[in-house]
């Protein structure tokens, strides 16, 4: 059992690469890398992360997967918060970094791969259809989050299949929403950026939050209880 | 051994996800992401779900999966019955998902990452061609989940292994038939859509299941019986 | 143990396999996928097929490999002939019906994904560098085979290690001479194809097999004699 | 235990693949691989180079890897000498091969996968924050190898871990840098270009050596003592 600075200090350093990398190769990189390239940014920081943070802390580095924890009782409220918090500071370093970076070049930052919706951002859905794309993608992630950790004999590949599942999503939900599924991952640019992805953060607290309460009571309903 | 009507659910929540990211990857940023995307789009579909409904039904999530266990004895044939009910109706959910994301743009909705051959999809194959096709790459599919889940030493990469090769036959396929393996993949488009896409649609309901019994037989042959 | 003709089928097979999505990929659409995504269906066909005809044939599907076995004495002379044949006419199959299914589009086929050098393929390296390189290529490839193999305890994941690897030496390959380090390979495109594909055809036979001698040589000098 | 000199000729070998594949598929086919091809090729090179010289050399194939281990204590001084210059030879030779496959086209050669930074090179970031930005890349990547290699049950997976999160660098890094992470891999096309690349190679050298040493410090401070 790490002490608890200790967990806080990996859920920083995780979040922080999550967003400067795959923040930033949207950012940066989105035309050289195409969608595909920036889905494998995000993914693959879950990937890397797992296998050194994840024996510390777990490798949440979403609000969200450690709310789905809290439901499913692998976590205390305490901690929760503490994880919460950690991981929005790091989205702020993270990005914080990231404009760094794009300022040096002397030109305007204009984006920091921030999350949004309506006319002018990917295909241009709705708030309403934001607001649930975000929910089932979140569900998804999540629901496999849950799934893969809870076989043991998993914990090896574990890391591997969540950040592909991560890949996953980004997938379909980089020309919709640019894909949240993780307020803190959203928090970041947004703070930053002020203007219209301050304005629409809302929608990428809220619907994860949802997504990752719905994973968690599906995953008990279908999941737990094999013999029900 | 979990009730059936979990299984159900699992089969109908994993061809959801599998309809939505696939075909929904497909008709939303298909040129963003290019064919390798969209392969891993439906390959890594398979890959998160196996390793959470995967414990529950065996995440065949595909008729013609299902039809290769039935003849191998896997399952009975009610419960085959059950799963592509399941799994059929689990792609038109996915479908209509998709569909009313796509809606929610202003933009008619010209396609739903649909199944075709003939002028004007992919490289024009015939219909024949397109029949042929099917069958080998169905073959390919379903040869490689018989051989890799034989094996209990295999079990955890066996998520992996199947979703890659799932993106390995679209990578060829997708310019030809957009690749369907898949009778449930196909109808939930299909049914919506309408016109050439249902015209041509029993071609990806006969053709898999064609492939996915000569898996089962080649499997037979050459797999079982070390000492024959 | 398996009989031997079960060795041999799982090699055509497994050989079709390669050449049809391999090349078929290049083939058919090469521009969609770009070089990444061929280097995905060549290197993916390699992790498919080694869960399925890996348990009966060890998934050679190329004679270069086996050659490697042979030197390594895992195999016998008569049956790396066998395996040879088998690859060969595996090969020669899925060209076939590469080449089958471009005409059923009525357009001249004009390729099939074949290897080559030279002006006007890839960026236009000579013969004798198109040789170096392919030695070099399958140095490598047979290399990381002769390595992952050896320990049992890798058994799990030696596929996806060598399919990525046939990945890798693709990712390069490509541009310069198409990346063959495999003889069958290149046979079955350049027998239907005949002319310019043809008369270089001896460079992607002769080269990938001195590679392999040499991957083999220095296996036994470097790996092999942990205390000497 | 492997003789010294083996672990050297297993460094010299890989580090050539490294450079060879990595470098050479961004100077030779950069626009058709796109970035995540490129990153594929360094990734991938670790993960074929690991499963075989892995187990003689520990496949550090970088000098900041081995001050990384050196630090660890997992070698002595005099052998971190030998593997870089090990690594050093390597980079070079492969250096060496790349320029003599680009200048067996005809054309000049112009650029060998050399880092770089200023107007010109990928986004156009600072010399100050190229240095900074290959810190915190080296840190990221050192990290994960040091967390991942920690912990024996995960040796099966050590090699894809730790190639994917060098794919996950050079995500982000070939827009900055062309992310070096690696001195030796920086030094080979240096030394032969000259000029520009040669001018900016103290970057590429000390940065990396400063990230290996913070990830050592702060896998030190956050991942060993699990009950301080």
């Amino acid at each position: 059992m790490y002490p608890s600075w200790k967990k806080y200090a990996a859920e920083f350093i995780g979040t922080l690469v999550l967003v400067l990398i795959g923040c930033g190769s949207a950012a940066t990189a989105g035309g050289e890398l195409g969608y595909l390239g920036i889905a494998f940014a995000f993914g693959l920081s879950i990937v890397a992360m797992a296998y050194v943070i994840g024996p510390i802390s777990g490798c949440h580095i979403n609000p969200a997967v450690s709310l789905a924890m809290l439901i499913r009782r692998k976590m205390s409220g305490k901690e929760f918060i503490g994880y919460v918090i950690a991981q929005t500071a790091g989205a702020v370093a993270g990005s914080v970094l990231l404009y760094a970076i794009i300022h040096s070049t002397g030109l305007p930052v204009t984006g920091l791969g921030q999350n949004g919706f309506g006319e002018g951002y990917g295909i241009g859905i709705t708030a309403g259809m934001a607001f649930i794309v975000e929910i089932v993608l979140t569900f998804i992630f999540i629901y496999v989050i849950l799934g893969v950790t809870s076989d043991s004999a998993n914990s090896h590949v574990a890391g591997l299949v969540i950040g592909l599942s991560l890949v996953l999503v980004h997938i379909l939900g980089i020309g919709l929403t640019g894909t949240s599924v993780n307020p803190a991952r959203s928090f970041g640019p947004a703070i930053l950026l002020g203007g219209e992805a301050l304005a629409e953060l809302w929608v990428f607290i809220v619907a994860p939050l949802i997504g990752a309460v719905m994973a968690a009571i599906v995953y008990r309903l279908l999941n737990v209880g094999k013999d029900a």
